[in-house]
């Protein structure tokens, strides 16, 4: 008998997975990289399921690389040769929605935007909201400490995560949290957990926060600058005015004709950059006409300022294609870089000297208001490798990132794609004292190996 | 040589106390608890002091408490025989205060208030604000994870916690987190470092988030309630409707009482329970008159709306004295229980039952829109252990609070005095992790042993 066959017999018919080409979908994310050859793929219906995978693979030391949809940017979701995948994505219960307490109890396998969703029909929101969120899980969005639109008001997905339910590798369940808003018994394990990657654990349910949705429509508008630094130093001036925006992204000029040449928007030819803007206050549009004067002030073009809720789904709409649009252009490189609000400009122009010093295309969108910045590097399709140019681009932002007080990534994860420069960042201390947690919960080092730190 | 006189002269001079009686005055927190005696207590001006007393420490086995301003109310500054006190006090600079990033770099030692009046010299408040906040650290705030009054809006310590300088037990200095709003290289150590109460590292520095004061003045509103539970129920309809209050105070009518007697406020004998809330949106009159509403529905006999800051400033100071109020009725036992928003009025039910049955005088007050209780247990001063009947009903309301779904500690700790009721709410998996972490950090277990976990 095969050791995979004990674990068949162990789980439900149809459980695992052992046809090579079904395996391959479930052994990529959205990055380029390409996967190898994993044994099988474990498509987990319940807790169960992933206790008993685990145990399975803790016997047999094969490495399991969990996965949620699959929309990861960092390659943390690639399968490698001989590794077991872990798909969560059919746990999709909604267990529990709690108007009252304002939480929700779910699976890991729900759909970001299912959850914000269900909410909304009790006047409450899910408000962790990637781009990605028709497609992603909350168990890829807890596992990435994932950011998003909304986030510069409410917060990342840590901020909305009270408590999990974690499959540990040796298949114990460990309850982490509490149901409560706040709660200081014992060290925060479930921080610890959000952002971690799967490589800690594997997440089988979570407690999350929901909010109560503001009372007026939100109100919105998009400025156009006919210089990136300008449309950087209005962001600046907007955060530190405290309007609150509830959204502020920021699209450059090879974003906006990525949108235009498939989408015709109508691009005009001086403008350089786009910036959206939103307030979901009570008085919110008193706060757009308050962040409109700003933009103008910082060298705006023109500032568009819509006047139904159809128009504003339309300007932040033209957001929500630009990543699509860039896949258009070629593969991506997709990078992540956030630096202090106050280095948005000096981020943006040293983004801007390394594509015309290397001859690399680079689309830039940012969640401008964190200082987030996605820098998406453009090269042909089919190479499944960056070309050198591209890796120097990018060792030229990430290094000045840095040296801005910023970090790697602000919301995507390290994964594999971003371990080549973790050392920049992080010391030998930091470095030890991760190796070490990670031996405190995986002592085999079976979960999600190679990725993360 | 004594292993005192190798630490003493490895440190400036004045840096070492060795008179008992001044050891003692550094060896209590704010609780009943009495300490030990402890050998020496470092007043350390530096990091490299930390850092010579720790290492020093680990060579001679020497458990180490550290500590702030010792106003915690959970045991975990007390310090036992043979014990050296670490006192992070004159670490109290704020070296850095960026209005544009909206950050501040500041020392364990600097008082919370301190730090919240500098930043609003450039329009921002520091946010979290325990009701002892002009009398702690932020070294201890962060330590215990600390809570307060607006942290029903704005979050508790944690939320406001970007970054640390943590000296490990062997002296070895690490940086966590950033300087960024986002970022998730790595796992998120700046969050385990917050609320471990100094079992993990001493830290001896944080960047912390800055927000901007709301432009307008707060409105204000003080309720009276004919019944606690009816209290507990207008909370709970206030912030189900939405209406995001800064601060939702609630006192019941032993701590109205101990206020009254103490500076009499004119208490009316029908009043069992006073709700204080703010809202400092920008349309908080509007806010304030819909909360005046919903605590008129749900039973209050008077509301009160401050129509001057002074007079808002009046209604926060009721709350402000509570504590104090109740330290002259006796020696307290403070609990800290925090329950699901929807399940205050029932835990308000089972203290009331539990003071009634024990014959135990009961004060309570509560944050309580994040649905955390202080009922304070009064018993006779000069008594070094509370009666059995004050541990009886003790027990009584944390039981009941964890059926409810709830935790022992909201903010205050586990630190020694909650820690005969963790395995009620802990697990073996989750007690053998935290375990694990600790000696990752800790592995000789010389940092404030015995202590949170
Ligand atoms: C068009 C597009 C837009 C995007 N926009 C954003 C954005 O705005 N903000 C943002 O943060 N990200 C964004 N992303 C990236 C991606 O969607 C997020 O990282 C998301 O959180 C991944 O969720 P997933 O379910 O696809 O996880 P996967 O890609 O399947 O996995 C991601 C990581 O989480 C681990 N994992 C997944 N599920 C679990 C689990 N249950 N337990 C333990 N570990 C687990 C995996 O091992 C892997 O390391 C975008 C992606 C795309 C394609
Ligand atoms: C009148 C009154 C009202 C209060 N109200 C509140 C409230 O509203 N909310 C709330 O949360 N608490 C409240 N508290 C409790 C207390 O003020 C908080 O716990 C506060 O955070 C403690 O700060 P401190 O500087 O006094 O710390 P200490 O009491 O000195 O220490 C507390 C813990 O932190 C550790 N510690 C201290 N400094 C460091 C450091 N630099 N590095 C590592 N570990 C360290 C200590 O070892 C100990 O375990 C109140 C207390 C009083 C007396």
């Amino acid at each position: 008998m095969r050791p995979i066959d004990a674990l068949m017999s162990s789980l439900p018919d149809g459980r695992v997975v052992t046809d090579p080409d079904v395996i391959d979908s479930y052994a990529r994310d959205r990055t380029f990289v390409e996967p190898g050859k994993p044994l099988a793929a474990v498509l987990a219906a319940s807790r169960d399921d992933v206790v008993a995978a685990l145990r399975w693979a803790s016997e047999h030391r094969v490495p399991v690389v969990p996965r949620g949809a699959g929309t990861g940017l960092a390659g943390g979701a690639t399968a490698g040769d001989g590794a077991l995948v872990l798909s969560l994505a059919r746990m999709d219960a909604i267990r529990e929605l709690s108007p009252a307490d304002e939480i929700a109890v779910v699976e890991p396998g729900v759909i970001t935007a299912d959850l914000d969703r269900a909410a909304r029909r009790h006047g409450l929101m899910y408000a962790p909201d990637p781009s990605s969120y028709e497609i992603s899980t909350i168990g890829g969005n807890l596992a990435t400490n994932a950011g998003g639109l909304r986030c510069v008001k409410y917060g990342v997905t840590r901020d909305s995560a009270l408590g999990l339910e974690v499959v540990l590798a040796d298949g114990r369940v460990l309850n982490t949290g509490r149901r409560t808003m706040k709660g200081v018994t014992g060290y925060d394990l479930t921080g610890l957990f959000v952002g971690s990657e799967g490589t800690l654990g594997v997440i089988t349910a979570a407690t999350v926060r929901l909010r109560p949705v503001p009372a007026a429509a939100p109100a919105t508008f998009a400025a156009e600058f006919g210089s990136l630094r300008d449309a950087g130093a209005a962001v600046s001036a907007i955060m530190a005015a405290g309007c609150q925006p509830s959204l502020m992204e920021l699209l450059d000029r090879a974003t906006l004709e990525a949108i235009d040449d498939w989408r015709n928007i109508g691009l005009e030819p001086g403008t350089k950059a786009m910036l959206i803007g939103q307030s979901d206050a009570s008085d919110c549009q008193a706060a757009v006409a308050r962040m409109e004067g700003l933009c103008l002030d910082n060298g705006a073009t023109f500032v568009a300022v819509a006047s139904t809720p159809a128009e504003s789904e339309e300007l932040i709409g033209l957001r929500r294609l630009a990543y699509q649009a860039k896949e258009r252009l070629g593969a991506c490189l997709v990078e992540d870089v956030c630096v202090p609000r106050s280095a948005l400009p000096d981020m943006i122009g040293a983004i801007e000297a390394a594509a015309a010093r290397h001859g690399v295309r680079i689309c830039t969108v940012a969640h401008a208001g964190d200082g987030n910045l996605h820098p998406v590097f453009v090269f042909e399709h089919g190479t499944s490798e960056p070309p050198a140019e591209v890796w120097a681009a990018a060792d030229e932002v990430f290094a000045r990132a840095l040296e801005l007080g910023g970090t790697l990534t602000g919301e995507h994860g390290v994964g594999v794609l971003k371990r080549r420069w973790l050392d920049l960042e992080a010391g030998p201390v930091t470095r030890e004292v991760q190796h070490g947690i990670k031996a405190v919960f995986d002592p085999l080092n079976i979960l999600n190996p190679g990725k993360a730190i």
